[in-house]
């Protein structure tokens, strides 16, 4: 097996001892618990802080708890780039989903520094908050939150586990809620130049291709229908002939069937599409295996770099499920559909990337990431992802060392080019 | 519209005041409530009992509470007629389900002997009892019951509602118990020369086609897969490549496809099927919008008048399962099937029926009746479907006195008939 030259010049032991340090401090039990603006994500927040203190980095805090560690450049004022990614987890989640793009940022910049390379402008790496959902289900809350996009409803918002709200937590750790009640910008759109983000893959393609690393060509958009229902008449399986069923599992099985088969065809136009009924059932208070189902709920989720594909599958569905259901006599509802946009990332940022690969694979996102955030507003932005077996957010996440390094090492390169 | 010469010389005073004591007597709310062996299904039973006095017919009752009321015959000795059917129904049913096949029986029985008709042998009415399963959760337990067929482990079944046994529910009526346990013939399957059973349809053909009643062909048997599964692997519905997915929604959508393409191939070819499943569903516990499915269960419903295209349905569907489990990477687990074997009616007596019917049509059915009892044991047995519309087992079975009449003119037709 050939293995790409992987330490290079890449601080392993600084990378080694920080996971180690956010391991021994964040596990509980068997996972890890960084959870958002609690006491989880701050012990990592504060490794993150001593060890940029002891590189000699700027360090900033801004109203909401993002915490900026920068390299100065030659030019103090010209837009900067900022390496990014969270440091918080889901609950019982793995070391590495977030914390190795901050303590890749880390790696890079004490690269750069030892090696007497001085910018032209600011590279900050960007220890960003609360990007999981689980703990208040709001995505995206640093990120949001420092850009001034946040609906200040989300302050309301009550944490899953201790039932405190984002305001009174946010209060309790020192921070101003009145950032996001404001919606104050805490950080300028076009004062940032670039930004990079590291990210361990959460699904198993590095794996399966045998690479350690890859540039994203995009984060796919959602087009969901998380209602969707068909309705038709319980009856007895042995009495009711085919010609007077009013099945609802039948009808369900050809319009989910019809969808697999319009997946194949935009798959084989070369576009990006993956269709999904994760939840799919039938009404365990009426249903038997005697009875002819009466009616199934059901889950369409699309997911696509391409909002224009997924507009399109969506209304095919909507137009099949008119069809099946009157050939089955059975009414579809597909109920309404919500919607987040795909975020392409940067297309010299990402041919500068493939390049300094040595294996260069490119690939979506089909996970969220804070740089779906900057790309919508129009920052060019980045993404490399670093071969991890074992999917994410569970305590199995393995990233090897010698993967983060050819990640690392593609970042600092792409650093040591810029302006691009 | 044509209507058949509907009230003929069917005595329909009698069976209106008949339906009419049976359903002010159990009408409990909105529905009926003849609860086997309870006061329901017995106040049912003192009804009838009491008619059949009064029409001068012989009553006699089985230790575990069948009645049955007969006509003398000429030869007293020789295998008799028996007209059965069951007066229990399920909870909150419908007024017509079981009792319209004794109701017919005491019709056709006081119309002979007005009309001095002697029979060559007796006939009976018998009122079985206990056929519906919803309260001790043992279908025919009257008519397996009077040809010792019960495993007398069910006397320890409790009812549903009240939880009291089989046995001690028996003994508390002042039957006797020890017939089952002792696997009793209470009645001798030679001494049965013909088996006839009117019942509503269950299902809406007759409904449909515009019929008022049907000749019954056979009793569907079932093969049932109660406890199917798809295995597959929980994973992100946008990280996961299709070709890395192990998918078990999309996997079981196109195994239930497939095999309702093999239903319409044996339909085409003319054979007797029906194929239901009427549960499907995903792991509530785990499944998720965002999450490809890991897990399925569902379960196959075949009916049919053949066991053998059952059987072959059901090997095709463990053959298809392999296949389409290698091709999704997944394991379909179908588990063990449970089988109740089909039960054809006498092709003699169907085709005299059918002379009887102005407008004749043979139609299977689907659900099960005491007929099948008898027909398994090698007795000649038939049976006539009445136009039924609302399903049954429910308060709305609605079968109007006119489409009763033109069954029960059918049977008395063929009693008329005998020896055939």
């Amino acid at each position: 097996m050939t293995r790409e030259n992987s330490s290079g010049n890449v601080d392993l032991t600084l990378a080694e001892s920080l996971f180690g340090q956010l391991d021994r401090a964040t596990r509980r039990g068997g996972g890890i618990v960084r959870d958002s603006y609690g006491d989880g994500e701050q012990a990592a927040h504060d490794i993150v802080r001593s060890a940029a203190e002891r590189l000699g980095l700027e360090v900033a805090i801004d109203a909401i708890g993002n915490l900026t560690m920068t390299l100065p450049g030659k030019d103090r004022h010209a837009p900067r780039i900022l390496i990014g990614s969270h440091l918080d987890s889901v609950p019982q989640g793995g070391n590495f989903d977030g914390a190795a793009g901050v303590v890749a940022g880390i790696c890079a910049l004490a690269t750069l520094r030892s090696s007497g390379f001085v910018p032209d402008y600011d590279i900050g790496v960007m220890a960003i908050r609360a990007e999981e959902s689980s703990w208040f289900d709001v995505s995206y809350l640093g990120s949001e939150g420092a850009f001034g996009l946040l609906d200040p409803a989300c302050l309301a918002v009550r944490r899953s586990d201790n039932g405190r709200t984002l305001g009174e937590t946010l209060a309790a750790r020192g921070f101003d809620p009145s950032a996001i009640a404001e919606r104050r910008r805490l950080i300028e759109p076009r004062q940032i130049r670039a930004y990079l983000e590291l990210h361990i893959e959460q699904g198993p393609r590095l794996v399966a291709e045998g690479l350690p690393a890859a540039v994203v060509t995009g984060i796919r958009g959602c087009k969901r229908f998380r209602t969707a229902r068909c309705v038709g008449e319980y009856g007895h399986s042995g009495a009711l002939p085919r010609a007077l069923r009013h099945d609802a599992v039948a009808a369900t099985v050809a319009f989910l069937h019809h969808m697999e088969c319009v997946w194949s065809r935009v798959e084989s136009e070369g576009a990006d599409l993956l269709v999904t009924h994760g939840e799919l059932y039938t009404d365990k208070a009426a249903h038997a295996p005697s009875k002819v189902a009466g009616e199934t709920r059901f889950v369409i989720d699309l997911r696509s770099l391409s909002m224009e594909v997924m507009d399109c599958v969506a209304s095919e569905a909507r137009r099949a499920a008119e069809e099946i259901g009157r050939a089955y006599r059975v009414a579809f509802d597909l109920g309404a559909a919500t919607d987040s946009p795909p975020a392409m990332m940067d297309a010299r940022l990402r041919s500068c990337l493939m390049g300094l690969l040595d294996r260069p694979l490119e690939m979506p996102s089909g996970a969220g990431h804070d740089a779906a955030v900057f790309a919508e507003l129009g920052i060019p932005a980045a993404m490399i992802f670093v071969r991890n077996d074992d999917g994410s957010h569970n305590p199995d996440e393995a990233m090897t060392l010698d993967d983060f390094a050819v990640g690392t090492r593609a970042l600092i390169g792409m650093l040591r080019q810029f302006p691009l």
